[in-house]
This record gives C-alpha cells, structure tokens and sequence, in this order.
C-alpha cells in the first residue's frame, strides 16, 4: 500500500531534467561491461589515496604557518562548524589570479557544495517572483535545468548557433519575455568546451556577450568546468569574468575536473553590490551566504582541507598541476576525432572538432532517443548520451554526446566500432 | 553604485529566519571575550587531526575486506562522483539498529550535506503547490523556519506546551488550515532533549503523537541531533520512528554531535512508499534523491569516509564512543542548572531542568530581545540566545536560550555571575 502519491508531491520530480539522470546512471549500470563514452567524469588514474593524507597535512600547515593559528584553532577549523562563505576562499582568490588573471575579493566568494550547489545559490537568489526567468544557452547543461525546476524557475532556451550564442536569438528571447510581462535576470552559458556541445566562444563573441547583457541589463552565469583543458596547440581564451568590467558575471566555479570530484568543493563569485531598503550595501556573496546557512549550513571543511592542501601543494595554480590530465583529455579527444573520419568518410554523419574539454557531438541523418540508447548498450556494447536530453520539449534530435574523459585510448577503437556499427544498421 | 536591488531579490533575503542566524554570529564575532552561552557547537577537546587520517584509512580497509574492492574500486569510490544517495548507507542502517533499535532498508537511506539539507529534501519534495503548509512544534529550531522559507513553504507554529506537544493546538490548526484551504503535509519535531526548548516527549506523548499523525493523515519529520546525550542516571526513550510501524515518520539524522561537523554529513530516513501514476511505486528516498542530484549532485565521498571510518571503529554504534561527551554536557547542564538555582532563589526567574541535551530555557520578567542580547555582550560579557530567534512573529517573549554544550566548568560559573548581574539590572 502507497503513502504517498507522485502527484502530490513537488512538480520537479516528474520533470524530464530530474529524471534523465537517473535514466542515463540506469542504462550504465545494467550494462556494466558496455564501453562508456557516455560518462563526464574525470580520469581517474592519477589518484592516490596517500595524497588525500598529503592535502590534510599540508591544509594544517597553512592554518598554522600562514595563518598563526595554535592547535586549537586548527582542530577548530577542521572539525567545527565554520564560516558559512567557506575557509579556503584565500586560496580560492589566489588560484583564479594565478589561472584565469581574476582579481577577486576573497569576501566576493562562496565556496559551495561543488559547482551545483552555487548555481541553486543564484538561482534562488535571483527567483523572487514567477514572473522571473533564466536565459540558457542551448543545449544547456542538465544540472542547471534540474536546479531551475526545483526552484519552479523557467528556462527560456537561447540558440547557440554555431558561434555559440546566436545574438539575434538571445535580444528577441528578452523581448518577447518582457513583452510577456515576464523578467528575464540572467543568462547561463558555458564559454569553455561547453557541456555538452564541446563549442567555445571566440573572443569577439565574448565581448559581445558582455555588451549585449550590459545593453538588456542582464546577468550573466558563466559556469567554467573545462577551461583548464584546451587541446593541443590551443591558447586559452579570457574568462567572462576575466572581461567582466561592470559586475555583469556570476561566475561558478568548479574543482571536481581540476582536483577531484569527491571532495564536492565549488564556488561561486558573486561580487555585485546589493542595495538594501535602508540605504546600506552589501556583496551578493553575502546574501547568497545566507541562503546556502539554510541549506547546507557550510561546506564540509574536510572536502575545503583537501582543495585547499592540493592548491597549496602547487603553488594555488592548477594549469600546471593538470597537465597529464591535460594531455590525455586532448590524446582521447584527438582519437575521436580522427576515429570518427576514419569510420565515416561520406558526409551523412558528421562531429565537431571541439578546442578541448571532455565532450564533442555526432550528428547523424535519424532520430536518436532513449530508445536507441538502450538498443545500443545491450546489442552493441556502447553507451553515449542522447543529446536529447540537453533541450527542453519533444522535438526529435539527431545527434548525440560522446564523451572522451574517462576512456582509455585501448577502449576508443572498439568503442568506435560499435558505434559505427549501430550507425550504420540505422542508416 | 548598487548592481542589484536587495527587493527583488528572493524574500527569504529579508525574512528574520535567516537573518537570524547572522545577528547571532556577528555579535559573537564583535565581542571574542565574552563568555558564550549562545553557541550550540559540540565539545571540541576531543577532536584530534590523526583521527582523521585513521578514519579514512578505516573505510578504505571496509571498502577492501568487507565490499571486496580492489583499489582501483577504492580509489573511485573516494575521488569520483558517487552514488546520490550515499556511501556509508549501510554503516548508517547498522549505527540505526544499533543505537536506536531502528531496522531499516539501507535503500530508504540518503545521506545528506548535514541534517540542513534532508530537511531542504523533504520540504522540498513535499511542498508541490502554494497550498502546502508545514507544521512545526514551537518553538521550533531556526533552521527548520529558514528551509521553509527558501522553498516558499508556510510554517504553521503548534503549541509546545509543558508536555512537548499540545495535541488540542496540533489538531485545532489542522482544522483550521484544512478549512482555509491549506494542505497540512506534515509536522517537524525534536522528541528528544530539543533545540531550543530541552523538552523531551515522554513515550505516551510520543504514541499519542504517532496515534493523532495517523488520524490526521499527517507526516511527522523527527530531527534528532542530541538523542545520544541524557542527563545522568536519564534513561534514552525510542524515538517515534522506532515506534512507527506506519512509515508516517520521516527521520532526519545528524552526526554533527556524534561524530564531527566539519564532516558535513546526516541522513534521511524515508521509507516511504511513493505510487507513481503508471501503477509503479518507489521509496520516498529515491525521490528526494532526485532532488539532491540538483542540489549538491552527491555528499563528499570524504567527509562520508570519516562518518564511516568513525562508524567501523566502534561497531557502528555512537553510544559508547560518544561517552566523555555525554559526560561533559551533563555535568555542563547540572552546573548550569544548580547555579541559577543558587542565584535565582527569589522565584521571579525560572528556568526549565533538561533531562539531557545542550540547551535549557530562562524565563524572566522582561522583554528579552536582541538590544539586550547586544548590551549583554558589551557591558557584561556573556551571550545567551533571545527565545525570540525561535519564534514567528512580533510576539515580545520573555525568555532566553542558555547552551551547555561548548563551555568549560570553570567558565559557567563566571557566565552565571555576568548572566545574574544583568537580569539584576533589569529587574
């Protein structure tokens, strides 16, 4: 017997968004010997449980050495309840200098839950009424469509065209919602090897992106994963928030691809200034502090020891602290590439060639589902993402995300192979 | 010049809940020297780093030799993404039964960034549309108060009365929410030694709880933090999901007191079955599995590692390695009981006697608010919590939280000293 009913409980949980991630751990787990080019995750090769004991130690010394503290206060750090804005937000600061040439205020940041819990942040920052409405660069990544529905926050999908934005898009979505009565706050997108498209925003569209939200009076979200992962030959491209002059950026930070994931450290840099009722100022970092005291309370100062002992450890720089990680992602995604040309030399199926990061996309002439997914996994032996599952509504989708992040190069042929041979039993 | 208006954004920016929790800190921090009676952190004498490294290695060793991993397995089960609803589930099923004779599914089970977010999970699941309500026994621990309203949930207060729960108040404002139209979903508690009242339901209270639950077709959310610590010669009752056998309970776990904070790890217990409209049903934990996935995607496989490792070296039960603590705060709660009975003879102060916990309760002829709480601070060194923190409302209350749990014996007496001075001065 029942005791509750699906129905009667929040609209989110039946939505597309908060079930496609189930639906695509499911298919991995019922076909565990299927070669995955389906999941983002980190190589996991250079892992070392010894260095989670290395960062604790080296976290401590910093607490002591650098920052005066007696042993008691370490302890205190480590153990307590903490500051709710985070404790490795110095390092933080200095790791976006030394990576990105960000100057922050170390005050402007919320180190968060990894990078989802600073988008729920902003998000229920920036959603007071329901006539508020967030701009996405599609196709979007799932974790901020997810965050937007348990917010009841709608997304309006912006294309991205091949430049990655489609500008004429992106200002005839905002008046249309505005016409509609409606309040466009900001606009998500992803510059860098996006997820999951793999497309980069040159640095004109940058630029533009920037004097197109300062001329609609719009936010922009900008969540940066994959920068650290150019391909070969590839000079790395200024951040928003690099470019970001007059406080347009939220920038959303991540260390699950450049430190580890399990840590479950993010951040968020939120250094716009709020005006209150009663004349006084404050950091959106600080009224985005007292949302997360309500939900996570702070960040498990065990997951910060360890981000912040692997900065240390490197100088709080991750660029060169990720260069095999670097090489393998581009070796992997190079293999791809050169895999799909080998295998079809015609011109139906097509891919980008992405400038780096974890993803690229394969269009094909039919429609690809789940369906198609689970004939893959169980027939063929390979798992890829529907990229179905990146756009919001039913229209069919004839393309689909392969991943190179954590394959070896022994499994890419293979899983190549397969891959073709579904492909071309549709065709 | 301001980027953002402190009006439009989120409500709950400028609700007393969650600025509450912000007074308190910043008054903390504006005067170190105080002596605190406020704060409701663990005993932190305990805490020592090496234990750290020894509970990580411990889990490992439980992942080698009781899961079978080999390392490679070990290695990802620390570092990567992970399971969304946990890794230390069925450590925590088996600290479950033994320390509170509760069987249950580890499946039932998801663990949590802290207590804070199962309850975020819960209300967020539960409340589907504006006419939801939540119930919550007055007074009622702020963070409840301040989840609640992240998600645009109303918080109907129930009279706590001297028995824990007036059961005429619980069912006159199920009447009468239903009357207006509202949807009572279920009712928040603290059974056990609560924050902040220290009452305790005795177990006829608790059964006639579950008894009226049923008839009103009512969920109750049982908060436990400080079950673990009776008074001396105080015999622990069960908690209400221990005498549930309607699965009408939803059991929000903490083991910030029993184990560390800075772990950021707690649970929820929902074993409730949900029937989904194709005829299927799943575990209420699956769902508000859904929800984590886009909240904080999974909790830190490392701070779970030092729940688990803390967990394996003492047979999963939180009793007997929680022994120097329990000891502490009772001898804290009776030397702050026997001292204002020593400085309060006249009869015109009163305060509750706890049978365990951290807290108890000061009443006194005046407004307590937080202008006194200030000059309390300032002119005689001492900070307790006003009552009014835990109430809705502009109700004057005449009452003051005092917390045993992180002062030393040799400071009680002096706070006492400062404390009656200022209740002198008042009166």
């Amino acid at each position: 017997m029942a005791d509750l009913d699906l129905t009667e409980l929040h609209g989110a949980l039946t939505d597309r968004a908060l079930n496609s991630m189930n639906f695509l751990n499911e298919v991995a787990q019922h076909y565990p010997n299927a070669i995955s080019l389906a999941a983002g995750r980190p190589a996991e090769q250079f892992y070392a449980v010894e260095d989670l004991h290395s960062y604790l130690d080296t976290f401590c010394d910093y607490l002591r050495d650098e920052l005066g503290y007696d042993e008691a206060a370490v302890r205190r750090t480590i153990f307590q309840y903490g500051r709710t804005k985070g404790i490795v937000h110095q390092l933080v600061a200095r790791n976006l200098l030394a990576d990105e040439d960000i100057t922050v205020d170390p005050e402007a940041l919320v180190v968060t839950v990894g990078c989802q819990e600073a988008m729920v942040l902003a998000l229920r920052a920036l959603r007071a009424t329901p006539a508020d409405v967030l701009l996405a660069v599609s196709p979007a990544y799932v974790g901020i469509t997810g965050a937007a529905r348990l917010l009841d926050l709608a997304v309006l999908p912006v294309a991205g065209g091949n430049g990655g934005v489609d500008f004429d898009d992106l200002v005839a979505v905002i008046k249309t919602a505005r016409a509609d009565g409606l309040r466009p706050r900001a606009c998500y997108v992803m510059p860098d090897f996006a997820n999951p498209s793999g497309l980069s925003l040159d640095l004109d569209t940058r630029q533009r992106l920037l004097d197109v939200a300062a001329e609609q009076d719009l936010l922009l979200l900008e969540d940066n994963p994959y920068g650290l992962f150019p391909a070969e030959g590839i000079e790395r491209l200024p951040t928003l928030k690099a470019l970001d002059t007059e406080r347009r950026v939220i920038y959303l930070g991540s260390f699950a691809k450049t430190a580890l994931p399990g840590a479950r450290v993010g951040y968020v840099v939120a250094d716009q200034v709020v005006a209150h009722p009663d004349g006084t100022t404050s950091l959106l970092a600080d009224e985005l502090s007292k949302i997360k005291s309500m939900l996570t309370v702070n960040t498990s100062a065990i997951g910060q020891a360890m981000i912040g002992g692997k900065l240390l450890q490197h100088d709080c720089s991750l660029v060169a602290a990720n260069e095999r990680e670097r090489a393998t992602y581009a070796e992997n995604l190079r293999a791809l590439t050169e895999g799909l040309a080998a295998r079809f030399p015609g011109g139906e199926v097509s891919w980008n060639v992405p400038s780096g990061g974890f993803f690229l996309v394969v269009t094909v002439p039919f429609v690809v589902d789940d369906a198609l997914l689970a004939k893959s996994a169980q027939e063929y032996g390979v798992l890829w993402t529907p990229m179905s599952h990146f756009y919001d509504g039913d229209t069919p989708i004839h393309a689909l995300r392969l991943s190179c992040s954590s394959v070896t190069p022994a499994e890419i042929e293979p899983a190549l192979d397969r891959l073709a041979a579904l492909i071309r039993d549709q065709l």
